[in-house]
């Protein structure tokens, strides 16, 4: 797992409701970003360094200490969406906005999944998937810190979606690797890009898959006393 | 069902590999349009006039007469598809090219349900799958009329997927429906677009869903002897 680059930016092309709350996206990935605009959902994207190895690694010492044993894919999906929304959330630029926090893990066999970083490693693990199904947990936080709101209102939702591989060819395998499109997506394969041609079906959300569910935005906001409509934009 | 108007228009922005075969959409969805995009692909959009009223209508008789009843809603969407193909690949415009054709309906309780076309019929019908599950079924059918290839040579596949809606308020419905969003789409929802905070779940694929499943052209194109990363851009 790498550490993210600082990065702030605001998204300027969009028009809100007037009186809506501001979103921000605590996430670097086009994708996410994509999605959320697909949605028709206006925000800003804002992230912060986190480092993903130490948390996880105090995590799984406070799990061991409580006799939870080893943390789970699904967990460290949601423990990752924590530790991003928190810390950007406790940046200046962020006060009065709600924050979302996501991170995915692809799970096979049990073992967890992450971006695989070279062709090499990308080639070795689409083999391995050709034909079978795995496990895609996408992990979501969002921490309100509009004035007037209950003091760290976080709310929190995990999904979890199951995919469906086609058998492919090495050369169809070759192929996709040499796109360089799955070398950078945790688990080797994109379901919104070149990939889309191998996946045979999904079971739960297409969102959910990409690393973003919209309906689980949805729900977190309605715990927050929130309406997604409210963050739609005026014009699609 | 409506109409379509003729409609020739050739992408020039994309870049195609050297020898590769040229596909060409015969629909004039957008979200078609972009799903083949996101996946890659090299293919240029041309739209024929096709009664689909009298296309149906004459395949109703047709079942009759075989003794096979009333046509279903995923046979609709077969159909539909093969007069959208054909249409397009009789134009000497498309002569040499790959055609496919696509067509989604979808289906509750055993019903078909078309674009609801009215800010009304979309309200009503919304309000109706509140809570609910329904299928969508979109037909593929590719026609190959490159030279060399045998004389008409076709392929086709249906595909199915489940739709699981969550429940809505009346507030929520009102909402989607003003966004416009819902009243030109079949069954008056959209998976890619606002509609996404309502859906909690698809059993299938994504694509079949939107409209396209890119997957199905795989296997249309094995079928002629094709590889589908042949149709790949070069660039991302």
């Amino acid at each position: 797992m790498q550490k993210q680059q600082t990065n702030l930016s605001a998204e300027t092309d969009q028009q809100s409701r007037p009186g809506a709350p501001r979103l921000i996206l605590a996430s670097s990935s086009p994708a996410r970003k994509k999605l959320l605009e697909d949605a028709g959902l206006t925000f800003s994207v804002m992230v912060s360094d986190v480092d993903e190895e130490a948390a996880l690694a105090q995590a799984q010492e406070e799990a061991y200490a409580a006799g939870l044993g080893q943390i789970t894919p699904a967990q460290t999906a949601q423990l990752l969406a924590k530790a991003k929304a928190r810390a950007v959330a406790a940046l200046p630029e962020a006060s009065g906005a709600l924050v979302l926090g996501c991170d995915s893990v692809f799970e096979l066999d049990g073992q967890p999944y992450g971006k695989p970083g070279s062709a090499d490693k990308a080639l070795e693990r689409i083999t391995a998937m050709s034909g079978r199904s795995g496990q895609l947990h996408t992990g979501h936080w969002l921490v309100d810190t509009r004035p007037g709101s209950v003091q760290a209102a976080e709310a929190s939702s995990l999904r979890t979606a199951s995919v469906h591989f086609d058998q492919f060819s090495p050369q169809e395998a070759a192929a996709y690797v040499a796109t360089g499109e799955p070398l950078w997506v945790a688990g080797s394969f994109t379901l919104d890009g070149f990939g889309a041609a191998f996946i045979k079906g999904i079971e739960g959300e297409y969102h959910t898959v990409v690393g973003l569910s919209v309906h689980a935005l949805r729900g977190m906001l309605a715990e927050l006393g929130l309406s997604i409509t409210d963050l739609w934009k005026t014009s699609h």
